[in-house]
């Protein structure tokens, strides 16, 4: 499949003959990843020459404006028994995720995703049609979002599988929008709910059978109600869209992408811009679905919509004089964005007003805690 | 570390906890890869905003002429286990190796290696100080070829290091050199020894002790001569500057690395441009020690050369009119290239002229074929 190599270098030597893979498997290489993309879609993504030389040639697509632009890179690694297991994800989902994670951080910088690269090391233990499921899902995300896969390297592991997807994507030239622009008096906001992804985590962990070696079925969730949350787990739809029309408005200072957790995403952006963010409780966007499945488990809810992460949105600052006109833009596409706080000047840190329903105190603030495994700077 | 991200995903949900890194790797983290190139290196190479955000954002580096350019992108994956082990490389090493077989993919489409984003997932066995000792391989190839490093995520691994490294490099527009210009009477030319590599890991091979954990010291290869081979398997040093004179000449019509043996890279080229490649053994550029050793221990020094792979020279094609001033020009700028051959009409393959030493047969060819492993149109 490489770009950078049309076979896996496993095979090269054997230092271990664990390391090698079939024959067969090369063929199927091809078939998982030749020609998988309408020639529309890479000519449009200004591919010059796709996989299966060295590398790939892609030069810049042309801009709306014919302005100059600028390239984003970023890169997101998935290891199983670390970021997913065999009950939680399938193989599919799998692929879809690893590619969606990079897309948001292109999104997070207010950019087009252009191209991906992929690196999967395929336990020798996986049947074939494993890694065709995972490729799949990962053709099935770039499709969604234009993405072309230019370039990957499919090679062995002797353990887990580890998906390391690398893409690129453009931003007019200037206009990345960083951390570290929010300033006092700001509106906060999130292009969609928090905490559905988390929950769905948590349902799966719950319903997974020991050593079932298969994915909870979603048919499982659905029974149960929780089928939304599943799938915000499994099959994250970056906010890709709600930054390119948030980005034209000029006035977002600043974004990041809710990978790790609202909390930390937070203390990201309040950090990189030195101010405080006050996130009001009332404001932030509940899922029904997500509230009521906290509620049937005792768990608060705002763990997940804090700490649970993956949810893929935006959450950014933006000046306070355009963030309805935004909001209701966003909502004439029939996209979601919530005003949930805003930047004050004072110590760096993140806030959060408790001001909803029973635990409404006048507003009481508390300090939010970027989790310690989050703690750069110490 | 990340560009993407600041932490491992691995410690967000704690799914398994062999999955969590301690709260002291982040900071080391942040050390290994903080800040670690020069301003300079970065400016140069268009980088407007480096490892720390969601994305990095380069823009296009000024071309000498001005021109315009395009962009190339690679990836390549190296498994521990699979690619190789602790006895035989250190893990500086692996991390200059990973870097420079990306750097390598670059130079064989004629580019300029610009970035680089890293994907390292860690075995929770490791010591801190062997990740140090891995980015401090990755940033010494990094500086030698004037790479900026803008992107990575560090995650912890249940068991084998992977390292998963995606480069960047720029050509003049139209101009990369792919697998696929060879044209009959062109002459086949290599930019350095092959098989040196090979030799250095089958040296290796034999000089490890089981279950030493400990790299084979540099200095038993010295001892026994054959530092030069384990220096050629450890720290390849790819054909940047042959490459780009070359590509300046104008008459290169094909361009492949020896990365899976010049066997099968010379069969790339071959299926790629409709040709047979025919190279002279007489004329292949055969190491001092690496033959010595060969003979030392019996293997015949071809084998090596046609099938062991890892060399990082350059194998190609260029217009028979100019293949001996470009040998000329290079030999002026200090810089190996050997004509070794020449493309034919005929069936699609790749032979050997044994002309050489104790086999010379009047010039018998021999079908040199592609091994079962690399063969992709089966």
């Amino acid at each position: 499949m490489a770009a950078s190599r049309r076979h896996p270098d496993g095979v090269r030597h054997g230092i271990k003959k664990q390391g090698e893979l079939m024959l067969d498997e090369f063929a199927r290489i091809r078939l998982w990843t030749g020609e998988r993309q309408r020639p529309a879609l890479l000519r449009e993504q200004g591919v010059v020459l796709g996989i299966g030389d060295d590398a790939a040639v892609v030069e810049t697509p042309p801009d709306a404006e014919g302005g100059a632009t600028q390239w984003l890179l970023a890169v997101d690694t998935m290891v199983e028994t670390v970021h997913f297991n065999d009950a939680t994800m399938g193989d599919a989902d799998v692929g879809w995720k690893a590619l969606a994670a990079n897309v948001s951080d292109i999104a997070a910088m207010g950019g087009v995703p252009r191209h991906a690269l992929v690196s999967v090391s395929v336990p020798k233990t996986w049947e074939p049609a494993r890694v065709g499921r995972l490729y799949d899902g990962l053709y099935a995300c770039a499709d969604y979002y234009g993405v072309a896969i230019v370039g990957g390297d499919t090679t062995s592991s002797p353990a887990q599988l580890v998906v390391a997807v690398t893409v690129t994507g453009t931003v007019e030239a200037g206009a990345a929008i960083s951390r570290a622009g929010a300033s006092p008096g700001d509106a906060v906001f999130v292009t969609g709910p928090v905490g559905m992804s988390g929950a769905g985590l948590h349902w799966l962990l719950a319903a997974a059978e020991p050593g079932a070696g298969q994915p909870v079925p979603l048919a499982a969730a659905e029974a149960d109600g929780t089928a939304a949350l599943v799938a915000a787990h499994r099959r994250p739809l970056p906010s890709v869209r709600a930054a390119r029309l948030l980005a034209a408005r000029g006035t977002v200072t600043s974004l990041n992408d809710v990978s790790d957790g609202l909390a930390s995403e937070a203390w990201e952006i309040a950090m990189a811009s030195g101010v405080t963010l006050a996130l009001r409780e009332s404001q932030l966007p509940y899922s029904g679905s997500m509230t009521a499945y906290a509620h049937r488990r005792g768990v608060d809810p705002l763990e997940w919509m804090l700490y649970g992460g993956e949810d893929y949105v935006l959450l950014g600052t933006i000046r306070r004089e355009d963030a309805e006109a935004a909001r209701a833009a966003l909502a004439a596409e029939g996209l979601p964005m919530y005003i949930v706080g805003e930047a004050e000047e004072g110590e760096i840190g993140v806030s959060l007003i408790r001001d909803r329903g029973a635990a409404r105190q006048a507003g009481r603030r508390e300090a939010i805690a970027k989790r310690g495994y989050n703690h750069f700077n110490g």
